[in-house]
């Protein structure tokens, strides 16, 4: 099948875009500048889903109610290595950036920081705030419920949500580690693109409407737990630990209570809550150590044999940042599709178009 | 086929052995006493492949050299939020119930605590460390590496251990929520049951000798990462993840440098690496917030509708309590090969049979 006609945008550009958007639809300065770090960052990177094919939703999102474009975000200190910001239903985006920032300070001081967030919305890919952590010399942890989508393990109604998790870490004079991945079997998004080339899924990765096992990616109503039909109790066992620290260790609601992201109710905020953990190295072992260590394991991981001459063994982040670099370099791709919808974002919000 | 023939034995009497038996091998009081807790207590959780049955490895590893049996295990806070446990290359159970230990002392004071522990050896099951913590009011996550038995993803060779994940959390008046899983496709012990029972293995859990994927049991020479072989990038980023946290943040070498576990070598310690993280949960929100909102994750959870008539949506760890109460009723199932190997162990040891 043909590949639909794609143009390039520069970063910057796209930057510009949907800063003025967002700014136009609601968002304070600060928000629309973390919404738009996070969503260009996320395009840069390959990780089209949770790029700037977002823009029009999260405009629904604030100029609907939903979620506030000028919040008063609170932070609390409430034990010394434990910090709880008060999101005030404003972006998600703003918010992980903001706890990723008081974790560092308290992870500085003390070491560990764990910092939960309440009463926040979608904050994108969780992947833009442990790498927030990483450049700046952290390791960090990100983990958000979800409304539900994923079925329980041996169930046929979608439970949890896709519930992501996400890790980072820095690696001297390279981009840092960088693990970003839903605890579901398949991504959404790759159903999606199965559906668009006309291929079969692979067994035991999504169900129909009613909970069976399908690999006909028009009949998906649910995703599978990571693991599948057997070893499903994985995947679902860490969605479940992502409920718990989301929610149970917030005060927000588990993934099957919350409202649904895609609507139709765009009025009601959705007390969404995440979950993020700073670590200092050097408060583990000397720099020196660690840099050692994290250097060694990856050089060995990268020098394994791959399945196949077009196949290397990579680690995580790789792939991203290689995407990065040549996005950087030529632009970033927006398909026909989303350049027809963001010129009719263009036209309506009265911002100049890409 | 038909179930091979075994004996069951009292819980009691089943640690009096394991007991007496580590004693004898030259195990101190507290090494012994924390390996025996940890195998009877798996052991009775049904969790046979981590439990009893390492009896003889770790008599081995104690009496060959590898590991010490009276350990001088040193503590040092290195940040107010972190310690560091130096296990003296002792038995890795004692270090894992020690961690907690000091892990719930910091958290109690400051809300949360990451503890890394040095130079210590196979722990057996990752859950027994979190599970000790939820007893007494606290979340925690346990991970550790291993020697080389997981694919990379799109890998040949054996990269990644098994690297475990456990995390538990208390629920007002039940069992603690505990998950306990590998970063495998498929756990290393229902490859054995698998070929125990003649069966074929699902596809894309294991590969042979030469990294191809196979579903001949008996072929395994290593498991590929949970999400097999085309999302295996999920267990293997998991892997990895853990890698880190075990080995750059301890300064131990990562899994694919490790001594094997299986020998030839006996005599020299392996400097394994574990992490572990402590969380007060009133440090995050009161507890009456927390009690509430673990009790209504988990009584949805437990609530949706099943795949099949024979099945039942349940928590992580719901399987393990109902098989502890049994076998805390009717004794703890020893099948016969492993009643012969008791017996001669018991006469090498001088120790009273079972």
């Amino acid at each position: 099948m043909k590949q639909a006609p794609s143009f390039r945008v520069a970063k910057k550009e796209l930057a510009r875009f949907v800063y003025e958007v967002l700014r136009k639809a609601g968002a304070d300065e600060p928000s629309a500048r973390a919404v738009t770090r996070a969503l260009v960052d996320t395009s840069a990177m390959g990780v089209d889903s949770h790029g700037v094919r977002l823009l029009p939703h999260y405009v629904k999102a604030v100029t609907g109610g939903r979620v506030c474009g000028s919040p008063n975000m609170g932070f609390e200190r409430r034990a010394p290595a434990v910090g709880c910001l008060d999101a005030d239903n404003g972006f998600g985006h703003l918010a992980g950036f903001r706890a990723i920032d008081h974790g560092i300070e308290i992870a500085e001081e003390i070491g560990v920081a764990a910092v939960s967030v309440v009463n926040s919305s979608h904050f994108g890919a969780a992947g833009c705030y442990v790498l927030a952590a990483a450049e700046r010399g952290y390791a960090a942890l990100a983990v958000s419920n979800s409304d539900a989508f994923v079925l329980p393990h041996d169930g046929t109604r979608p439970f949890h949500g896709t519930n992501p998790l996400a890790f980072a870490t820095p690696v001297p004079a390279q981009k840092p580690y960088l693990l970003d991945m839903a605890t579901s079997a398949i991504p959404w998004n790759r159903v999606q693109q199965y559906l668009t080339i006309g291929e079969d899924l692979p067994p035991e990765v999504a169900a129909d409407g009613l909970g069976r096992s399908t690999t006909d990616p028009a009949r998906v109503a649910a995703l599978a737990p990571l693991g599948g039909a057997i070893f499903g109790y994985k995947g679902a066992g860490l969605a479940g630990m992502i409920e718990i620290l989301s929610s149970a260790l917030t005060g927000m609601l588990h993934g099957n209570a919350l409202l649904p992201m895609g609507g139709p109710d765009f009025a009601t905020p959705r007390h969404v809550g995440h979950f993020f953990l700073v670590l200092r190295p050097d408060a583990f072992v000397p720099q020196a150590v660690y840099e050692e260590r994290i250097l060694a394991y990856l050089a060995n991981l990268r020098e394994q044999p791959s399945s196949s001459p077009e196949k290397r063994v990579i680690a995580p982040g790789d792939r991203e940042w290689s995407v990065e670099a040549e996005r950087t370099s030529n632009g970033i791709p927006i398909d026909a599709a989303y350049w027809e919808i963001f010129a009719e974002l263009a036209e309506r919000s009265g911002v100049t178009p890409l």
